[in-house]
This record gives structure tokens, sequence and C-alpha cells, in this order.
């Protein structure tokens, strides 16, 4: 099974074995919130360890994301009287995931949820805003936000616990391949040391030894054109994604090629919420997620009148709007508009436009004024009694949830998001082979190069939940340090 | 990237090349339409041919099929005035197969479509009945059937025209592994010969060599469990399949270990004609497909209501019945369930059931009677109109639709009947490498171990047609004739 690494320094012993050039106990692939967080688990269990990155700037779509963290039964839900359990998470991403979510996984992470957020609290010093969000997706709110609006302050958290426990960070280092021994361990890794990304070829080879194994945390796919439109002609070059430029597939592929089962690959995630006025991610996604969709309205422009649940998942969103070819725009009212902090920046970039009347906004963007109106009436007749009878999305009888003059829009045009496929894990984040279905020993993985904890659709805030969740529970476990207190309370369950 | 062959005779040569114990051109492995179709055209074109197979009785699942072979521009269209091309087939397949199909791949199927049926009713000496079928998912009638409803005597006809060729099929001899050289070309295979299904280390080691290249026809993993919920953990034990015992994964994985991009894997398809109250296939389900479907209506036992076109896509109706935990069943009058040749042995095994009056269906059913009497009562209006108000399915004003007593009745329950996943080839049904997307050298695919055809859901008769339009190419391929007359003509559009 041993795979030879091709480097020019490379001597092979008398048994066929790599000679490595550098050993670690870890060897952790990614600095995102997998990574890093399996990282520091597995120093603070005594390992030695090496984190390697293949871009010149750490933390991947984690350092770009938009900080938000569901959380189970946290301080905010009890202020605010809200009941939650790990079975209310475990259900609300099953039904999204369309049952393909591997259970044994959504499991660990609606049952470590609050252990993981409170982890990057306290023992990392993570700061959160005091608002509970209701995030697309979930049946009640629960999701936790940073105060910029994103993950680059946990990922800055988890750097700094890194310098402190003197974890080494090689940036420019990308995997090439996984060195899988004649026994079916995984015992290290060759590397291209000095990489320059996207080039190929660049940087020098070294195998690097994982005494006690590698965490492969390298993300997902979404800006790999060749690679997606392969699991999915429709995701072609012309079509945006919100990733940073480094998610492309090697890392996934590598696994692979060491044997790890892909599963659901093709369940590729568009974000209904990003703007068809800017570039990725832009400014415009959070004014939608954080203040459009739970406040305001989604309309077909063509029609005038909304088609979807603005909080249901992503993937009904977005295909609602995909398949159906609709042209969508998002309009919220003053009330909760100005509660959304980068508002003026929005603005100013005319990723939001703000109109006076009903008048004035349907003539601009050309939208049918009666059916408008009568779209905008029946729903805060709706909100006056606290419900949406059409289309049953979760609404308060209060003036935030009112859509009155003046009206702030927001042009949308869905974007790959998030591949919720990848290499299948167990609940101790051991990748399992696609031949026997078996662990791969020494062979760990978390966070967006995982499938099986999300099935077809990952909802809001998960992500930054199970990188954690999982990056933890594969830091201890590649350090031998078991069962963890993470793991024993899965198990009791 | 070679992996060695683990053999009790192997030798290594000094560049650590295998030492193969026989040689052939090309080696193809599998007995379904695909595989034969391979042999065939690979001997036909000048070069040693050897086919392997793991189980006792050739045919795999090709052999147990229905016999259904969609065909665009047929004999049959012709005699029946149904205007039809290979732009409303492809069609038909991206719609169903919701655009994650390849629409070169597909393209290529629906272009040679009436080529490779001509070649099996004139070069294989087939025969097909003179019934136009109208299968589910297609917009117009286009598939041909043969007269026992089996695919059993498409694949005798090739083991014949085998025989003749003198291609050797070997029984009991299971792929083990694939090897791949330092070049990154396929040059041979392991096999267990004296395999005994499924007994994981019978039979005796071989290294074959195939100095062409391998021609994977190994078929699809419905009867693999723990293959199957590893990628839908809903399709557990308890699900049912209509699939032949040796219809497991070693072939797709066997392929994803020397890098083989799998793509679909997760789109496991549920017939939604298979019976209740028999195991597997059975004798019922050709009468939900022959009759019930096409002249009857499909029911909901809790609600006496129809749900659904009961010709759309498998996907849709298999959807349909068990996300809503429906209870389904067809029913139809005597003028179409007669014309089902295999009725009597229905009745018999009591997969079907006759009713002198609707009074004594829905009482022995346990069904609202006043809202069954209204459901057929409008479905019949429609009928005399030539029209389904109601979902849109395809009907004629005659007497074989309407639904009038004595009525015959299936109970129903979908199992698991086909994958749509596999790896990704490409027009020329070369397997692509999930690290670059090139083709590998030296290793094509057809049939049902491939994904990329039929995307999330393939509609009826087209795996028939598929098996043997890219099984021909890949044979002529492997044989290094080309470009062939086949492909050619792709070629052109």
């Amino acid at each position: 099974m041993e795979r030879p690494v091709q480097s020019p320094s490379r001597k092979i012993r008398k048994e066929g074995t790599v000679m490595f050039d550098e050993a670690y106990d870890v060897v952790v692939v990614g600095t995102g919130f997998a990574g890093l967080s399996a990282a520091i688990e597995a120093r603070e269990a005594g390992c030695s360890v090496l984190v390697i990155e293949k871009m010149r700037v750490p933390g991947g779509n984690s350092a770009i994301s938009g900080g938000m963290f569901a959380v189970v039964g946290s301080p905010l839900q009890a202020a605010a009287g809200v009941q939650d359990s790990p079975d209310v998470l475990a259900a609300d991403m099953m039904r999204a995931g369309k049952g393909l979510n591997h259970p044994d996984l959504v499991r660990t992470v609606a049952d470590h949820s609050l252990e993981a957020f409170l982890w990057t609290r306290d023992h990392l010093g993570v700061a959160y805003d005091d608002d509970l969000i209701h995030g697309g997706g979930h049946s009640i709110p629960r999701t936790y936000i940073t105060p910029n609006c994103s993950g680059a302050a946990i990922v800055q958290a988890m750097l700094v616990k890194c310098r402190e426990l003197g974890i080494p960070v090689r940036m420019q280092c990308a995997l090439k391949d996984l060195v899988r021994d004649r026994t079916g361990r995984v015992v290290g890794l060759s590397v291209q040391d000095g990489y320059i990304f996207p080039m190929p070829d660049s940087g020098r080879i070294l195998a690097v030894e994982a005494r006690r194994g590698v965490v492969l945390a390298s993300g997902g796919f979404s800006q790999d054109v060749a690679f997606r439109s392969a699991l999915n002609p429709a995701l072609d070059a012309a079509m945006d994604t919100t990733n940073h430029p480094g998610a492309t597939a090697e890392g996934l592929v590598a696994a692979m090629r060491v044997g790890a089962l892909p599963v659901h690959l093709s369940w590729i995630q568009l974000g209904p919420w990003t703007s068809r006025d800017e570039a990725g991610w832009g400014v415009g996604s959070m004014f939608s997620v954080l203040v459009g969709f739970p406040y305001g309205i989604m309309v077909d422009a063509t029609t005038g009148r909304r088609f979807v649940n603005e909080l249901t998942d992503r993937l009904s969103r977005a295909r609602r709007i995909c398949l159906a070819g609709r042209d969508p725009m998002v309009i919220v009212g003053a009330a909760a508009a100005t509660r959304y902090p980068n508002l003026a920046q929005c603005l100013k970039r005319q990723v939001v436009r703000r109109y006076e009347t009903l008048e004035d906004l349907a003539a601009d963007q050309s939208i049918d004024l009666k059916a408008l109106t009568a779209t905008l009436a029946a729903y805060n007749q709706g909100v006056d009694r606290g419900a949406d009878p059409e289309f049953g999305k979760p609404v308060k009888a209060d003036a935030a949830h009112r859509v009155e003059p003046p009206y702030y829009l927001a042009r949308l045009k869905p974007k790959v998001h998030y591949c919720n496929g990848g290499v299948l894990i167990n609940p101790r984040a051991q990748v399992l082979d696609a031949q026997g279905l078996a662990p791969i020993p020494g062979l760990y993985a978390a966070g967006e190069v995982t499938g099986g904890v999300n099935g077809a659709c990952r909802i809001q805030g998960v992500a930054i939940c199970e990188c954690i969740v999982f990056g933890r529970i594969a830091g201890r476990g590649v350090a031998g340090v078991g069962p963890s207190a993470i793991v024993d309370r899965s198990d009791q369950d």
C-alpha cells in the first residue's frame, strides 16, 4: 500500500519504506478552525506538532467566514428563554441534510457544540456579540457571532495559542502525498516546502514523518472549477464563489489516493444570500444573513412575489432561485436594516440600495408595483399576528419584522459556498477506507474536507462548530489521549 | 503510482514492475451488457481478450433486468408516427438527472442508441417485441422490450458471439487490484482465480497483463449494504434490493484505489414499482412498469388519493413515496392488466390481486371508499378527454387507460435498484484521474460502475442503452481502433 515519495533526496530502506527528512508526532494539514483546533489539542496532550499551510496567509475560508457559531444550550439562549437541546439541533441538521448525514456524526456535533464554544471563549479568549441569531435552517435561534462578523477573530486566537504552545505553523508548505506503509498505516506525508500557490511544481519536496499520524484539515474545493464541475457541470467557471483562492481539491484527492472513501461530493452548496452587485462574499452577504432574511422578504423581481421561507435551509432557497430561473432580491425595513453595523459600506458600494417609497423601489428595479404592494401587505399583516401563513417563516409581531419605508434592498445571486461532501469520518474523526470501511490507521480529518456530517446541506453556523468539535477530537485522537473527555461524552449517549 | 501485487508467485523485476502470470491485449472485468459489448468490439478489432466474472453465472444485473432498451428514431417509433431525436432523449435524461449529468456523456448515449440497438438486433440476432413502451421519465414512447421481458436474451446472444470469436470468459475470477505502473498507465490487474463469492480470500492470486488496457464493467453496488449505507445511511440492511447478490463495490473501489474520480455515489436509485408482497424484483415489478403505471393510477392507501404523475422519473416517484411515508398501491383496469403476459403468475403469488368491485378493493385494502371513488372518477374523466389535469401524466382517450372493473392491484414498496454514480468517464469511455482529471492511460469503464451519464436519476431503458454504447466505445478505444465509426459520429455533433 506504500506510495513512494518522489523526492530528490529520497532514500529507500531495504524494506522499501521511506526515509523521512523531518519527524513529528503529529502533522496537521491546514490552518483553519479544524486544523488549528487539532494542533492545539495534540500539543496540549504532549505531542510534537507541525502545522502546514499551502497559502501565504493562514486561516483559509475560516478567516473570511462570517464568524457565526451555532451553539446548543448557550448562555445567550438561557438569557432569551430559548429552550434547546442536542436533539433539536440534530433534527435541524438531518432535515436540511435530507437524511444523508450520518446520525452518529450529527450527534457528535450537537453534543459538543457548547463545549467547543466555551473552549474558544474561555481557553482561547474569543469574544462574541450579545445578539442571538436565528440562522437559516434552524428551528430556533442559537447562533453566536463575533463582533466584527468574521471568523478571523477565532483564527487569530488559535494562532496566538499555537505560538504560546510552540507549535510551528509552516506557511507555503503544501501536502503532496500521504504515505501509507505496507501495514496500511499513514506514517507521514510528502510536502512541497516553499510552495507558491497555485504553481504545481513549486517548492522543494520533503518527506515528513508523522509518528502518531496526520490530521487532514485542508478544507473544501469550491474554488476548484475543474474538480467541482466534474461533480456538477453547472458549477462551471461562470459561477462565482465566496471562497478564498486556495479552496482547491488537492488535500481531498491525496486522501482518496491512499484509499479514503469520499461521500456526498456532488452536494456542493450555493449560498442564497450573496450579492449580484459585487464579487464573492463581499459586504452584502452579511446584510442578507443578519437582517435581510430574518426581518425582510425575498421576492422574485419578475413576479413581485415571495417564493420561499427566507429562513429555510440554503439548499431549499438556492434551488428555488436557480431551478426556476428567479431574479431574487431581499427587501427589509429601516428598523431592521439599520441594525446591520456595515450598512453604510453596503450603501456606498451600492450593494444595498435605499428607497423612500415602494413606488421608487419598484420603478428602479422594474418590479410590478401592484404585485409587490400586495406581497408586502400580506407579509406585514402576518407579522402583526406573529405568523407567516404563506411560507411558515418564524416572525415576531414587532416593528423590526414589519417591512416599512424607507426600504433597503439587495439584489442577490447564488454563489458556490461550501462543499458538504468529503472523506467519510467516524465520530472519532478517523478517516474510513473505501475498501472495508475500517479506519485508516494514522489518518484523521476534520472540517470541510470531510463528508457525512452535513449530508445534502449544512446549515448556518454549523461549520465553525463541526470544525472545532471534530478538530479537537482529531487532535486528541491522533495524540493517543483517549478516550478523551470529548469522546467520552458522546459515547454515553 | 505502481501498486505491488500481493501474490505468492509474484516476482519483481529490477525496475519494480510486476511479473505477470498471463498476458492479453485486453482484460474485461464483468459479463453484463457493458463488459461483453466491450469484449466483442475489442476482439473484432483484432485483440486477444480475456473476460473475467467473479460469480458462478454470467450476466450480473443485466441478465435479471427487464430487457427494456430506450432507442431514439427506431423502426417502432416510425411505425407509430412518434417523432424523436437525440435532443429529446438528452433533455429527458438531463431533466431526470437534475443537471448533474455530463452533457457530453448524455449526448453520446442519445446519439448512438439506435446504432447500439441495431447492433444487438442485426449483429447479435436479439429479438424484440413489437410493443413501443412509454417508460417513466421519458417525454414520448421510445422503449423496446425483449419477448420474455428479460435482459437475459441479450446477454445470451452476447455470450454466443464471444464463443464464436473465441473470447475466453473465465468464471469465478474476481478483480483484486488494478496495476498502475510508474508512468501512470494501467498495465494489468491481479485477480482471485477460483474465487467463491463472497469469500474474500478465496481462489489463487494471479497477475494478468493487459497490454492495451483494462475495461472495467463490474456494475453497481446496490447489494453492498455497508458501502451503500456509508453513502446514504437510510439504505441499511432493512432495505430490500432488486439486484443480484454480486452487485458489490469491489470493482469500483479498485478503480478508486488507482486514482479514479468517483462522482454522484450517493445518488442511489430506488425503484418505485417493486412489490411489498415478494422479495427483490420478483414478478410484480414488470406488472407495474408495463401496465400499472402507464395505464393505471398509484394511490396512497392512507388517503385514497393519487400523489404523483405515475410516469415521471423514478427519483421523483420514490421520493414522493418515501419522504411522505406513503403506503402506495397501483390499480389498473382489466383491459390493460390482461395485456401483461405474466399476470397469471402475479395473481397466483398474490403479488397482484383482482377485485370485482371498488367496494371489495377498498374494504380488503382498508382504503377510504369515498376518496378512492372520487379519485377514480376524476382520473377517468381526464382519460376521456386524453388528459391528466391533476399531474400531467400522458394518457390516451381509450379503453385501456380507463380504470374500470374488475380491478387489478399491486401493493408497492421502493427497493434499491441502481447506482447512478461511479467512476467518471469521458465520451471515449476513458476513466478520469481525480488528480488533474485527465484520462488514466489504459483504463476504460462502461455501465453501472461509471458515473456522470445519469446524474441524479437514470430513466427507463437507458441502462441497456448506455451499457452497450459505452461498452462498444470502450472496446474499440482500448483496442486502439480509432477514431471509430461510433466515436466519429459523436465528434461531428
